[in-house]
């Protein structure tokens, strides 16, 4: 079936389109049996996680040589990615940016709109296919929620359709945010994700990553929840629904003291404060909710802890220096699983060189 | 001659100088009957317009594959290039970007003057110079009209001089958009620009792009232009004088749809109230000069419609899907067009490997 | 010894080692008996200088054909940088960028905290071991004096530490400067630096490259200075006393007319106002501090005249023309200087092709 017909079975408008469910316009952003634009966490199954950690992991031991990181950064020396960031976020950005230089491609960056042409009364879908003019991807963050889907919804429909990437949009969706915090569980824990017990932490009614991560949690066997948050931030209805609907088990607590103990992985967030609309967090006392340098003697030794970064005063500094504090190491995660991912959508993912040539 | 020699007889003095006729100083601007500095759209004649066509169409080809795309990207890897664009502009920058990313040049971005170290008090000049210091070509875009040519003038009578390529300088002159969009009509019209009816529409009083396009037009054979605007944004009388010293026929008119009939090309064109003093052009009733669906009916099945982008309202969009809508492949002809003259100024246009090796 | 041992015998608190004296901490910032981070003018000696020198040199030689340029930018091909300049700059922020161009790095440029996430209550220094995840050196200017040194003290103290090049941190530091300044006395005094008599004139009390040039004269034999300046902007006391202490003969003077005949070299610098606190330069006549065009008949054929720029109203800008007025190669140097610290740091010193192969 042709891209387009399979479009107008599904709508040929934008805004029913984006009304349907994810799981049947999935397809439309995919060519050949094969993910195209990255645009929602729903979209990577068990095989594809796997995969891209192969990958990820590959490309890490490949480069650790001088030989091997120009023959990775030979893989896409042809090619020329455009880093679209109209919403702050440096930790993002930058590892996106390294992710494209570690695979070759040259990049162009916008990163504040008003040196664009938008000034000029251009739409943001012209803007957006003009940037498509110059480049092979787009790798895109915005505040509004939807955009970067619209976009790769536009780019499929024109005549010379490139790639799109969710960096980030809205307080919806981060794929790629969800993409590293599995592989640094998948990567981090004993044996893997599988029939492990998580305990996430702190502010999970407005937390982006911790909604993802559960909904990915249904690819893996045996894994257990355990949600810990003040009573005001508690983990949204939707996710509960879709954990029960999924045979995960999950409990809700207040007690971060006890949930720690069986835990496999510590799953730390901070107080997303920007997100209020009435100071609602201002009451909160969140301290109860602070990994505290005491805890690393409770906790098991194999467990992890685990943070999206930035934090606040969420986990204590010296924590830093504990092996099972992972959390700058699952910041360079998201570089090698970006890396991954754009190199399996590029379908140069089966030539990277073998390790030790 | 020596160029300083050459340059004394034109003038020594900048504003002396600058106030002789582009014809007058030209040769100041090439090296070796080679363009150096690409400043005035008037540099380029029709030998000069006809290679650099070749090598655009050439550089796309080669491209194609990794290799060829490889083998291009190693032909000024050794060169650095600095963007100078102090002016919002995303489109042309990006072009550019791109344009020295296919050839391996290494690029310095200067897009926000308040980062600069002109607030020490620094001199313009110094600073051009500075940047100049680093760098083996500047790509300036500066609203200041004059400033681009003048950055070539210091620059041409320093001890180590780079090329000055100019990306749009105030009202007056954006020789690489009239470059591109001459390489358009060469591309897309069976059988070339020579004995084509050209129609422009819009805002030509102010447009940059349609007063070049006319100037261009003297390098080609039986060509004739219809002008279609509003009697407030009629093509100034320099315009029109120089086509009829040129013998170039041209008519003036009002009647979109009559005009259009006949067209080879139609060159749409935005309001651009943006240099507007005192809100004139807010009573025009533009909405006659604009080209919609229903007009893909009447106009010559072999035609191309062309606009140099943005556009707010003048082009439908469902105009978009007809083969004849060229403008967003215009605009990637700008990102070759560019990558051409490049190659052309480093002399390694002819270094191009052959298409499929 | 350990490095975590050594900083340990330091200090292991930051304020404690902060406070120490450079001599004293300066080992903690090498690896192997070299150069890890570059912070401090007083970490280069006669020997380093003098290899840098070579380097830099080589450099610049093998560069000058495409061959060779292609070479030099494959050493560091497999390495990425992190450009963090977060304090106007742009003659810094471009030598260092084309620097690492040159040698093949991969750059990432942070130039406006704005869009970094320590909006969202992140410290500095997790934004900068953020940073620091995705990358292989820092290159660093910030406003704060001794932030640079920090963020080195956190790299090394972290389990995978990057090098940290100190860019120009607060009024303290700007170690590169002085090793260009050094490097241009090296290249265009005949005989090199030793026996020289260097003029230094201006704002010598807050003028940062004065002072560190003075320092590292201590490497040199026979040197003897002479300081111009206005009684209100004399050299600070603590920079005589060093003079004094290393046996190198100074006098401090007003009247440049006759300190400029027997000099070597002539530094110029601007008056460096913007460090005002209630206007106190306001009153200088500076312009008895100035070298104008009729000064070039009364200094020495071989002398050089530097300025580390911007500058203002110092130097005629006649004077360019003349053989003696090197800034604009002293910036060039610049360039060189830091591209052959970045490959020392790296360990590709030895590794730069012959030229001419």
């Amino acid at each position: 079936m042709k891209r387009t017909a399979l479009m107008t079975e599904v709508s040929r408008n934008w805004d029913e389109f984006h009304a349907t469910d994810i799981s049947q316009k999935a397809p439309f952003f995919s060519r050949e049996g094969r993910l195209y634009d990255c645009l929602f966490s729903q979209q990577f199954d068990r095989k594809l996680l796997d995969h891209l950690f192969t990958v990820a992991d590959r490309l890490r031991q490949v480069t650790g040589t001088p030989e091997g990181a120009a023959a990775v950064a030979r893989l896409l020396a042809h090619k020329r990615a455009m880093l679209y960031f109209v919403q702050p976020s440096t930790r993002t950005f930058l590892s996106f940016l390294n992710a494209c230089h570690i695979l070759g491609l040259k990049t162009s960056e916008i990163r504040d709109t008003t040196t664009s042409s938008e000034i000029k009364g251009e739409s943001p879908e012209d803007t957006v296919r003009t940037f498509s003019s110059y480049v092979d991807i787009i790798i895109m963050r915005h505040p509004a929620p939807g955009f970067v889907e619209k976009t790769a919804w536009v780019m499929n429909r024109a005549k010379r359709p490139v790639p799109v990437v969710n960096g980030g949009s809205g307080k919806d969706q981060h794929p790629t945010q969800a993409l590293l915090d599995v592989y640094t569980l998948h990567r981090s824990l004993p044996g893997g994700v599988d029939d492990k017990r998580l305990v996430m932490v702190g502010d999970l009614k407005r937390g982006r990553t911790v909604r993802s991560l559960s909904y990915l949690m249904k690819n893996y066997r045996g894994v257990s929840l355990t949600f810990v948050s003040p009573p005001e931030l508690r983990m949204e209805a939707d996710i509960l629904e879709f954990l029960r609907r999924h045979d995960i088990p999950y409990q809700e607590t207040e007690d971060f003291a006890s949930a720690m103990i069986g835990a496999d992985a510590i799953y730390m967030t901070r107080i997303q404060d920007e997100h209020d609309v009435r100071g609602e967090s201002r009451g909160v006392d969140y301290a109860k909710f602070h990994f505290k340098a005491e805890h690393l003697k409770v906790i098991k030794p194999s467990a992890i802890i685990m943070h999206p970064l930035p934090r606040r005063h969420e986990i204590e500094l010296s924590v830093d220096e504990d092996d099972r504090a992972v959390y700058w190491r699952q910041e360079r995660n998201g570089m090698w699983a970006r890396a991954a991912l754009i190199a399996y959508i590029f379908g140069v993912d089966g030539d990277i060189p073998e390790p030790g040539r």
